[in-house]
């Protein structure tokens, strides 16, 4: 059962040589999410191998241009390539008007079903979706305009029967939904077999979160706890910090410490500003606080394996 | 006096790897232009080392995706890099409400200003712009929608003055304008020294043309007849001349007729379907009818050079 993201685009504002502005791409059991959309992410989704079969969920944080600006590009180009899947847009409510008038402006139709919900952004950790296996809920970011972050999460598992007491009890099947569910056993004789004895703790369930665009937000916190992979935007270098303020963004150093407080498994620090060839510092600055923590880079894979935490 | 065309954007419909959708610039002497602008068009310039100081004038064929969806991010990286200078953007009329929504929705201001000349569809060869050396004139092409071509054409240049006759014939300073616009010269004892002798004819003026999308159109060759460098699209081989019909698209072969009936100096092939990875077969099928046949690629300058076209 995948739980991985492959980040796409690790570029603040326009895109720079080898760096593609905001795209990411997250693998669920059922549900492959796009988490915002560039200009170039249909390059960058090419390049990874990603095509519109394993992308059925798109969500936008917000509407700037380097989060939205390779949507119609990307929804017209799986038109050409024959979509036909269904596709859901999760995003503000700006986003249907922003598509349909490009598309109706650029004479694009596209020839499969298209659904959007709109975020509400006076709701803070709104479901916004959910399959069998996971859910998506919306996170408090505070941005120039309107942001939302997202935390997919895997739900809660039944707990693990052991073979060997079904044996050892001559359980019947039709008892097992219920164990699994945390039920203990009552044998024909009345006496009880708990629950304990029966079953083993799940695996644990898995978790993203997506914080793209934000001054550092302790309103964050209560939503990102303990999450296994967290991606937060690292525009600038804590040297920065007043630029940071200014443009309600957040330092390397600021995002480390934000991991740090949600006790994150690992810190994935993006979006970073043109003026840095070199990410190194960035990386090093968020280290000093939180040692987990990686860079993301176009292509770059970080897998959460079924059963724990890949370090 | 630059008068060359760099092709940035070779691909029909989407880009795919290597091929941007498409895009072209065309340098003269005080004017650069950028002709329609894929997905994209913001990095490969960025490849090609060519800045918001390079372009003053923004040509639009028409609204089809692929030739528009790399304005909004090029026009925002341009504001975000401190653009200051004017901008005029030429095209249909639907250009100025797609670009303005769009940077509604996106949150975007530009701090430099841009102005819209809407092309009128119903005048063909209609002026849309010149300066002292160029000018630019509208393409009658024929397309799903409503599409123009543009020529770019050098004007004609004063007659080159003979020093030697100034000096033997003691020609005053003044009078050199008026011999250089063809006047024959009067002497003092009103002998009349004829324009020929003092006179060498100019270099001839160079010129370019665009037709980016469009089934092959005989209204075309007036106004492209005898240019140096004609960029025609040939989005198809001939063997699948039928889709190229129902699309309104042109194939190798039938560009080629048109260049040759055109008489022109070169014809550079570009907007290729993204099903030709090798493009040598259709560089191949417009050569037998017209051998100086070039294919655009990513990068690719094509240069006429002052005093004759260069092969």
């Amino acid at each position: 059962m995948d739980f991985k993201l492959i980040t796409l685009g690790v570029s603040a504002a326009g895109p720079v040589p080898g760096r593609w502005p905001s795209g990411q791409f997250l693998k669920t059991a059922k549900t492959g999410f796009l988490l915002d959309a560039g200009e170039g992410i249909q390059i960058a989704l090419q390049q990874n191998g990603i095509g519109w079969g394993s992308i059925d969920v798109i969500l936008i944080s917000h509407l700037h241009g380097d989060h939205i600006y390779g949507l119609p590009g990307l929804l017209t180009s799986w038109g050409l390539n024959q979509r036909t899947a269904p596709l859901q847009i999760i995003g503000p409510a700006d986003l249907e008007p922003y598509l349909s008038t490009v598309f109706q402006y650029s004479h694009t139709g596209l020839p499969y079903p298209v659904t959007y919900k709109v975020v509400d952004f006076d709701t803070q950790g709104e479901h916004v979706f959910e399959d069998k296996d996971v859910s998506v809920r919306t996170l408090p970011l505070r941005h120039r305009v309107p942001t939302v972050g997202y935390v997919v999460a895997e739900k809660d598992r039944p707990r693990t029967m052991r073979g060997d007491q079904i044996k050892a009890f001559g359980i019947p099947f039709q008892e097992i939904p219920a164990i699994k569910d945390g039920a203990d056993y009552v044998r024909p004789d009345g006496s009880v077999v708990p629950n304990s004895d029966l079953t083993l703790d799940p695996p644990p369930s898995r978790s993203f979160a997506y914080c793209s665009d934000t001054t550092p937000t302790p309103d964050l916190l209560p939503f990102i706890e303990g999450v296994d992979l967290l991606f937060h935007e690292a525009t600038f270098l804590h040297e920065l910090k007043e630029q940071a303020a200014a443009s309600m963004h957040t330092t390397a150093l600021q995002a480390a410490e934000i991991a740090q407080s949600a006790k994150v498994g690992q810190l994935i620090l993006g979006h970073f500003s043109p003026r840095y060839g070199n990410l190194e510092p960035l990386l090093k600055e968020a280290q000093s606080v939180f040692p987990n923590t990686a860079l993301a880079a176009e292509g770059r894979c970080f897998e959460v394996e079924y059963g724990g935490r890949k370090a």
